[in-house]
């Protein structure tokens, strides 16, 4: 490809809103553009790479005995009603309507999509099991687009689904995706933490995370150093420590307490305790049904969301209280008790359990109650691990936990019979009985991939692309030497090398500034002081070293790199 | 692949609202199944056949020197607004709203989208031209989806844009697209008519349709016999041949005419004279401002809508007038006269020059005039040619036309400055002075196309798809041989020959059947019998032959093929 002739241009500035490094490269080098806050277009380099990266992924994916097809982009909004998620996914569901009045939905993911599919086959045991695949356009209308490629509103997943007899033959599916997924990221450059997570309403065991540990990423997890464990915050095990169990448990008082105590700081300070002393009350609402909960914690832990919905039986459904929701139950906030409240339901941590002698729990304007002891003074009906861990922690095999941060740039998960008992999708089995699919899922985000990519790959100077999705293998510079570079562009062009070719009207040091921006792996230099010599100059984008080459040689030596 | 392992099935059934041959076959052969009307999935062997004309269509664009990227799928509302296009096209757009009340439009072409991206860059002549094209998923609202894939409500079409700084430059391009375009016909086994036609609201003279002759096929077009001359129906010229310019000009006069004359029919009756001697009216209604508009026209023609419009220099907006529209004019069918009626608009056909003495233009209930002529009785503000061409018309080279059907399956077209100014899309010139981009445009529609070699490519046993599409090259097939057939599959995979392995547990009949519907080009089929001599049978699927081939030759006997 002629620089010349290359749609897009780099640029030296960049919106103030951009953030993100990789952001600021693919905005800096002409490879995206945004049409609007969370779509964006892909420009002829940044098509190259993310072409790079769909052909790795399906090419691993066919290996593993995946098969490709494409659903629509639009879901008949009943399919999306059959399984009850038109409200309850986590991403609000983009919806249209055609001119004849069908309901549409712009598919989200594509369980229902696959499954419909399927069942408008009549199929046997003997044709299970089979994991069927798309690069699907995906569309999430998110309230916050951010960090450029990394949480978009419309995107290319790759979205898998598999189907199975049972269990069993599940587990072998999910095994097998869980090597292509760490194929795939390897040939991408990528380190992935393979993280145990949450699947939301499905439930099941079998659900993880593949992370990129970086600071730009939003998923936090806890991991040990052996690297064995490692599991997103929302569903990380700790051991609940016991604090001091060898403390005699001492008779309930209620006692006066200043009026200015008022908060966790104030009471530390009047009774000189640490955190751990103090009940903790944390107070939720069901965004549907308006039930108020009340989570009981001690003082030193917060309350992990996702695990008090996971105790209750729900999917994000909760959400902060407002002044008005305590109002309702005769209270304010930082005087909520940790029992006896009406017309609410109580969820206790289990480190409750951990601590004799808490202070607090029915706090007043001026007493408070103390040495309160969970199972003696007051018992909540569900006791569940709903406390956020946090580093240093101590994990279920003794282990020290360490907090990390990443981006998820790919799933795995168990689907059960979910999808299919709720669509009626049935294979025949070998005694001629019609059973409900068991399902996995496996999904890939390829912009988030890209953009992780050049997260990791990237200097001061711009993109250090690895070889796999690099938009070209060589940039070719011409410093005013164009006929000559001519013959080299062709040459390389003849060997099957892709080149870009900078044979633009440019002085020598914005060339060389365009050529690390776009990062590809190797620079050829072509000036007439070298001409003389019979060479060309060679320098590898991530590294110092210039290499003279002669020219009858160029083609062997570019191909050994 | 193992067919035991492909996803889909054939099937002996066809749903009843299936009509096309290419329809039946892909529903048969389990390359796509219907989501609802106009939407479908392509399975894993359609999947094959679309990417393969996706990556075709893509290296001869590349080659032409055109650049990949890709627009988001849905369009910024007010993008559309700025060309008014979001009541004037043809097809209605789709729209959606996002939670933050945000307009889209669910892309029916791109036009806006890309000079959106290209005034997003400060580009000079220097960067002029270029061509920038997408595989873009496109949704058009069709009141009636047809034909499986011919008329779809959602697809891939492949739109590309040129940017050029005048139109020399852009008809340079344009003859560059007509090549590229005629090349990937060629590739893809179809014989394609160049045909002229109507770009509606851009106007100018190059658009052009590419048109496979097929009965199934929506353009009718006419075209000469030595296939300099092609043309859509809504442009065909011929020439209007005078018919009775030798008869003496004869008085002007209103006579009596039975009750009973109320129809051509009867005229032709009553005078015992061709259709050509009576003037027709044919009204319509502008479906916006609501203004009548009459066209009178020779008896023996017919009024071309498209010409019509395009007379009144408007776009897609005449409907047929209805009763009231005649009640509104104080007429009613029948009685429409040629002239005189107020409120409305009049057009006359060239055709009116070509008779002297036409009957008819007054018709009252006992009445009728007789001997008028064009020019000295009446004689409208617009006279153009708005009539219908007709097989056996002359055309403006003195040969005769002949009247043809086909597939639209690619155009190409002019659309001069039109987006540029509508959207103040400018470049810098060799003077330092601003201009609007001069713009071309070329679409392809890839699941037309398939469909439509499909109509080409089949018999009535099933599909016969052309090597360079096929999908898969090869269908191997064993009889109760698979252990020996595996190693054959093998061998054929190593020599990277694609191959689809029919291993399943099924009578011969069945395996042939399954073979000749899903078409690919080579049939081998390994049985005991042979396997004895160390044979294999190889047949080619749009031949009878069967060749006996040696197990050692058979790869080298397949490359050769």
């Amino acid at each position: 490809m002629r620089q010349s002739k290359l749609f897009s241009k780099t640029s030296k500035n960049v919106p103030r809103d951009i953030q993100l490094q990789s952001h600021k490269l693919l905005y800096q080098a002409g490879f995206i553009r945004e049409s609007v806050a969370g779509r964006y277009y892909f420009l002829p380099l940044g098509m190259r790479v993310r072409d790079k990266i769909i052909s790795i992924v399906k090419e691993e994916m066919d290996r593993a005995g995946a098969q490709e097809l494409i659903t629509p982009v639009l879901h008949p909004l009943e399919l999306w009603k059959e399984t009850n998620r038109t409200n309850t996914t986590g991403f609000e569901l983009m919806q249209v309507k055609d001119r004849r009045g069908a309901d549409f939905a712009l598919g989200g993911t594509a369980e229902e999509m696959m499954v419909d599919l399927v069942r408008k086959f009549q199929l046997s045991y003997k044709d299970l099991p089979f994991n069927i695949y798309q690069f699907g356009q995906k569309f999430r209308d998110e309230i916050r687009a951010r960090g450029g490629l990394l949480r978009m509103r419309e995107f290319i997943m790759k979205d898998a689904y598999s189907f199975h007899a049972d269990a069993e033959d599940f587990k072998k599916e999910y095994e097998n995706m869980r090597k292509t997924y760490k194929n795939i990221y390897k040939r991408l450059g990528l380190d992935t933490v393979i993280v145990e997570a949450d699947n939301g309403y499905i439930g099941g065991d079998y659900c993880h995370e593949f992370v990129v540990e970086s600071e730009a990423g939003e998923s936090r997890f806890l991991k040990t150093s052996d690297n064995k464990y490692a599991a997103h915050e929302d569903v990380a095990n700790f051991t609940h420590q016991d604090i001091n169990q060898d403390e005699e448990i001492k008779e309930f008082q209620i006692i006066d307490q200043p009026e200015w105590v008022q908060n966790m700081k104030q009471l530390m300070e009047h009774y000189n305790e640490p955190k751990w002393r103090f009940l903790k009350n944390v107070v939720y609402k069901n965004r549907v049904s308006e039930e108020i909960i009340i989570a009981t914690i001690r003082g030193d832990l917060e309350v992990n969301k996702v695990k008090l919905e996971r105790a209750l039986g729900m999917n994000e459904l909760l959400e902060d209280a407002s002044k008005e929701d305590l109002a309702k139950l005769g209270t304010k906030s930082g005087y909520v008790h940790s029992w006896g409240h009406k017309n609410c339901r109580y969820v206790g941590d289990e480190s409750l359990r951990t601590v004799r002698n808490f202070i607090g729990g029915q706090k007043e304007e001026t007493t408070d109650s103390i040495n309160v002891n969970y199972g003696r003074d007051f018992e909540h009906e569900i006791t569940a691990d709903i406390a956020m861990a946090q580093d240093g922690f101590v994990s279920k095999d003794g282990q020290k936990l360490i907090e990390s941060r990443g981006i998820e740039v790919g799933n795995i998960f168990q689907l059960g019979l979910h999808y299919s008992e709720k669509m009626n999708a049935k294979f025949i089995d070998q005694n001629g009985k019609e059973q409900y699919y068991y399902m996995g899922c496996y999904g890939f985000g390829i912009e988030r991939t890209l953009t992780t990519i050049l997260e990791k790959y990237h200097d001061e100077h711009g993109m250090m692309w690895p070889k796999a999705v690099a938009p070209f293998q060589v940039h070719l510079i011409s410093l005013k030497e164009n006929e000559k570079c001519d013959k080299i562009y062709q040459s390389l062009i003849d060997a099957n090398i892709e080149v870009l070719y900078d044979d633009r009207d440019l002085r020598p040091g914005e060339k060389f500034g365009d050529s690390d921006l776009i990062g590809c792996p190797v620079r050829i230099v072509v000036s007439a002081k070298t001409l003389e010599q019979g060479m060309v100059e060679v320098k590898k984008r991530d590294s110092e070293k210039l290499e003279m080459v002669k020219l009858d040689e160029l083609i062997s030596f570019l191909k050994k790199l």
